[in-house]
């Protein structure tokens, strides 16, 4: 008999879902759209729980064809599910500002009225999902501690302490892209100033390079031609490869401010390893140098003389969302 | 037979010993010197071994003649130490910048030859003892998640997760002071630049009063009479006190990058409570309100809807210091 997790993976358009093996093979997987704001712009609370009925509904019914189509004597450990602003201690979603749903949302407990033979049904946010991923199929599987930055749209993080996730005690702690690292600086999605999100993230990145064209009135560069709504961090990498100087520092300075929060992580916990994640760490070098030099450079010296590895996940990005989320059903 | 505990705490300037009951009542105390790096400033070896040597010689001489001195039926369950860059895990002092000591020094090892019998001897820094302190003694006595910050000439803080210090992989975790907080800002004692203890600890609280000084050529301040050298958050408070307005805004800027500060150990952690410990601390709401406005500012959604309290320690400032030593003891 073959033990299963199911990974779900709620992002903010699709939905993923996959079953998967102990070693981290997907061995079937679909998706569905995440029901969007747009259906519910005015937050009504009969709205919502239609959506989210709706939701669930769609979520069981292709979950038992997925399985319906494993020709495998499989035994079924638990579901996990990634998703934002998930309380993995009370099983809910809460507050989520990209989705349709009105405040707290006991998800888990939802999902068990469809799977009611469920041995477990666990939820967390994604990049405590990918950190999990990470311990249970990837580079840290010999590690109980270890720090994960996940870097995209967003910045998020999953901080594995003496062998399991730090939670805190509402279940919501790691939101370590919401650190202030430069005093009153950018404002930043979720309201604040200064923190690494509005300087690292992909939408940071472009503010970086927006920032220098100006300052050098940088014509010349290869980033001079996109308008402020169609540049992404991927025309940034592309301008670097080609060594385009402006593209080529704001890989420098994205460095340099992670390297200054991952110093911050370190200082509250000092782990075995930092592992970096998402798109903008395929870029290799570029960016993973200077974060090195900027976390050695304000690691205070005890540190330093540990020489931290920065380490690139190794979770295939395609599929790290529905690895990530079935590894919290193993983890437990 | 009444159990007793020994701390000692390794000062700048002194060491002060003393034995303790499980209540935290001081039964006994004394202090020597602690060696200065006037006596080893070349840093030999020869001359830190003998300064160690003796050091630890008279710590252990006082110690038995404290001791003696107890009319009780008493059972030591263990000697407690705090220290400068002490390594909790190899009981070792580590580079330690104001001590003559060179390198890593076997503190506890070498004191456990005086006390061949002792049960148990720990060490950590001081701000972790005070942690464990406010754990043992103090207000977090119910609490097995919360983090301690203390202010002084430094920056310092303990972080308490579920129910232990974090200790991180090397024994040196919880070094939030020298956080990041502005991006290449004010230079650190520790070489780095912009981190939390170069705007918030007293020698930091008056590099902010000098920075208002001269920005408002504020000639008719209480303030404006001191030399930079003899200045002192001491002054600072009184004159706040007295209504002056600079001194106010050191206070309000102080406790606004405090605030940032503790929002991102917040999102580390989220922890049940903050406790603050030292001199700065005790001009109340004066630092506290514009802590708790800051703090609340910086966190995310999430954690601001939980009103995590920021607390005052309730360890006696003057023996705050054996008494967190000693708790090392009781917590093991």
């Amino acid at each position: 008999m073959v033990k299963l997790s199911i990974g779900i993976d709620i992002g903010g358009t699709n939905t993923a879902i996959g079953i998967v093996n102990q070693e981290g093979k997907i061995l079937i997987e679909d998706s569905l759209p995440t029901p969007s704001k747009k259906l519910n712009p005015n937050a009504e609370q009969q709205v919502s729980d239609e959506l989210l009925h709706d939701f669930i509904s769609e979520i069981s019914r292709i979950t038992k064809s997925l399985l319906a189509k494993i020709n495998l004597d499989y035994e079924i450990v638990g579901i996990g599910i990634g998703a934002p602003n998930a309380n993995y201690n009370e099983g809910t979603i809460e507050y989520a500002p990209n989705l349709p749903f009105i405040g707290k949302v006991s998800f888990c407990k939802m999902l068990a009225d469809e799977f009611p033979d469920m041995p477990r049904i666990h939820i967390t946010n994604d990049a405590n999902a990918a950190a999990l991923g990470e311990k249970i199929y990837g580079g840290a599987r010999n590690m109980d501690n270890f720090v994960m930055f996940t870097l995209g749209t967003g910045i998020g993080s999953g901080l594995f302490y003496n062998g399991n996730i730090v939670y805190g005690i509402d279940g919501f702690a790691g939101e370590c892209g919401h650190n202030t690292i430069v005093a009153e600086g950018r404002l930043c999605g979720c309201g604040g100033r200064g923190h690494l999100e509005a300087y690292c993230s992909a939408p940071g990145m472009k503010r970086t390079a927006f920032e220098l064209l100006l300052r050098d009135n940088a014509e010349d560069s290869l980033l001079s031609g996109y308008s402020y709504k169609e540049m992404t961090s991927k025309h940034i990498y592309e301008a670097a490869v080609q060594g385009d100087k402006i593209a080529l520092e704001v890989f420098e300075i994205t460095g340099k401010y992670l390297g200054m929060a991952l110093a911050t992580t370190v200082h509250h916990f000092s782990p075995e390893a930092i592992f970096l994640f998402g798109g903008p760490v395929s870029a290799g070098d570029l960016i993973v140098k200077p974060i090195k030099e900027s976390l050695e450079h304000n690691l205070l010296t005890i540190f330093q003389k540990r020489d931290i590895p920065v380490l690139i996940s190794e979770l295939d990005l395609g599929h790290a969302a529905i690895l990530g989320a079935s590894a919290l059903v193993w983890n437990n």
